[in-house]
């Protein structure tokens, strides 16, 4: 118990399921939280790919912070980026060049995409983690088909054309799904020199099958559900190598002028700002009450934040991030009655994954589900487990209209230009044509 | 009459109101037709303000040109960038390095915001013409707050929740009367160091009165409802000196760390790429037909051209542009069919601008409306002219949850950070709160 009448001031870095879901539990507590994010809004990171794709826009799957907070008291919302943790005085360094004390911290500051060594290639492979990524990658997309209806070279047109998605995990194969579906149906009848729906859409993953956190029959459903969409799956060899104009797998070279990264994570840096010990990815090793170990005010929660239950490590999912969150408060709010923590225990409630209209699979204990059914299932879990009334109902309305039109509602091209590439000259010149009147 | 079998090649430049309405209108004529725009998207540009003040997405208010067209058999969507025109050879010189010949140009390239020769206003004063403007300035008025909340010197958070929109036309009218409704009701009790309400929103205008194209009455009834709404509007003086901190006004200095231009126009550069007489803005100077002296097979169409119509100056506004995109079509039919062209005439259907919550004004012929009546007018026409199904649903659903909410939908910073600003570090420290635990 606080020996005096102030109020313990809870710092919790990121807004994210882990952060936010930690910040909530803690409404009713005589704590005084501070929330800081470097952006100001909660991002539902497993629509991402929607906003990606051109399905959704930006604030159709993110809610300002402010706003989710605003009638509980005794949250400050910070928007802040930290860039040094003093663990022996208890204060965090901000990038605006203060600094913010705390009584106790919970570093919830997520994962970002990474390229095991290969940083080289983000230029060419970009990834998919925040809005501005997914923003990013709407542009290089749509651009792709841009630059083909304008090329006249057939081989540069049949790159521009080419799209591979390295890494065969849900965002994989999320990405590849819809790509393929955009090129075959929603781009139909667009173009005047070139036909959307022969573009090639491939899936490279290293490992031997996509989907690997699913039974071995589920991923040879996803397989088979990609294919039939028209994605190509390759599987089995690890990329060699990634340029501006393709990628190279084993000896073969693959010309494809969009590449997209889904392939590796790597924890925030934040987490090397502690002394405590991390594992490959970067993320902090905790001990089972998610405290980072010599520092007793210190918990780690989220993508940031390694552990095992029950034998097992716990994925880098949205559930096990908003139970880590509600654990971290349960554990503060027992301290702060004079009792003991307890170790988090992991419930996994299954997995599921979508890979394109009427196609994902589901594991939920012993139910096996794909097709068309395990896509409703998908749809009304995501839908209802959006955060914020408005956003379900203009993302539902979205959805139900892209469904029967084929369409995506925010196909629109803004933000700074990507390189310019000239485009091949027409070999010959066009007859003059006669002139009118 | 063409002498050969070979169809005329139409080329239009700019996919704008002028130019989507000419390309539309050609549709069942005997011509091939290739409409040039930098962006892929037609834009409702009277619905930007609204992206920029947090209550519509980008993809809300704009549609794909590609989409719009899909059926139109005889266009040709092309993404890029006109740098040169030949008038005598009858080519365009494209960004991408490639040439595009034309038999018939139509230059619909639209207008830009200009500053008066004082052009290192634009990086402390940005206008609003295009959706990156628009996101531009919804990080700017978004991050404002972010930073009045951080601020900790109290004449610096007055300067960052001062804001102010020069130009008192309709855009800057709409802008300010929208930035004081979520300073006083969508960001109530969101922050806890500032109260939003207090902001300061100025709205300056040179002449003597706001929205100088209506009635002097209806001008005064648009400043009461300006001022009713919390806007402090400054008439007769025009700005002198803009810079990172405010504006001065005559002798005044005013703190403002926001300021957005709503004040000149100039029509787009690509009217000096003829040889043809520009007026001040900007606006080539066409004949009663719409075409270029000199030219007779090039067209100026929408706010690029200057042109008189029953002796007065038609005004650059959306249904302006679409009379005369339809008039440059039939004006290219009858040329194709042997016959004379006929001098464009606008039809005025009358003028309406919107203020804020259930204020507006509208000037139809001897019609007068203000307050309530006036913005559900107002509603209902630009709903009912939005382009495309889908964004009309979801702008309705936006605007019904907006209205009985208070709550503006896309308040989502992204994009690239604006240049950081160090805060103000507290004067004394917080004494150390204790431990949990």
């Amino acid at each position: 118990m606080p020996s005096s009448d102030r109020i313990p001031h809870v710092v919790i870095v990121g807004g994210g399921f882990a952060g936010l879901w930690a910040t909530r539990a803690l409404a009713r507590d005589p704590v005084r939280i501070t929330l800081v994010d470097r952006g100001n809004h909660h991002l539902f990171q497993p629509l991402l790919y929607q906003v990606a794709t051109a399905g959704l826009s930006a604030p159709d799957i993110a809610a300002p912070l402010r706003h989710i907070l605003r009638s509980q008291d005794n949250v400050e919302v910070r928007l802040a980026e930290v860039q040094g943790i003093d663990t022996a005085a208890k204060t965090l360094a901000l990038a605006d060049g203060t600094s913010l004390g705390f009584d106790t911290l919970v570093l919830a500051a997520g994962a970002t995409h990474a390229y095991f060594g290969n940083d080289h290639w983000a230029a060419h492979a970009p990834g998919l983690k925040t809005l501005d990524d997914a923003l990013l990658l709407r542009r290089k997309l749509l651009l792709a088909f841009e630059r083909a209806e304008a090329e006249t070279d057939p081989e540069k047109r049949a790159a521009w054309l080419s799209f591979a998605v390295v890494g065969g995990g849900p965002t994989g194969v999320e990405l590849a799904g819809t790509l393929a579906e955009i090129a075959r149906h929603t781009l139909r009848s667009e173009f005047r020199n070139i036909d959307p729906a022969l573009a090639k859409v491939r899936l490279v993953e290293a490992g031997p099958r996509v989907l690997s956190s699913f039974p071995d029959d589920l991923s040879e459903k996803a397989r088979r559900q990609l294919q039939k969409l028209g994605v190509e799956v390759q599987t089995g060899t690890p990329v060699a190598d990634i340029d501006a104009d393709g990628y190279r797998l084993g000896d073969q070279r693959v010309a494809a002028k969009t590449v997209i990264w889904a392939a590796g994570v790597a924890a925030s840096p934040l987490g090397a700002l502690l002394d405590a010990p991390r594992d490959r990815a970067g993320r902090v090793q905790v001990e089972p009450d998610l405290r980072v170990p010599g520092h007793p005010d210190i918990y780690v929660a989220g993508d940031l934040a390694a552990i095992q239950s029950a034998g097992q490590p716990v994925p880098g999912v949205a559930p096990a991030a908003k139970q880590m969150g509600r654990h971290v408060a349960t554990s503060i709010r027992a301290r702060l009655r004079g009792q003991a923590t307890t170790p988090f225990a992991y419930r996994d409630f299954g997995n599921l994954a979508t890979i394109g209209r009427m196609a994902a699979v589901v594991h939920f204990g012993r139910l096996k589900l794909s097709g068309a059914l395990a896509w409703w299932f998908w749809l009304i879990a995501h839908v209802f487990f959006l955060i914020g009334f408005r956003n379900r109902v203009v993302v539902l309305l979205n959805w139900t209209m892209a469904y029967w039109s084929y369409q995506r509602a925010a196909r629109i091209i803004f933000g700074p230009p990507l390189d310019a590439e000239p485009v091949t000259k027409p070999t010959s010149e066009e007859p003059d044509a006669p002139r009118i009147g």
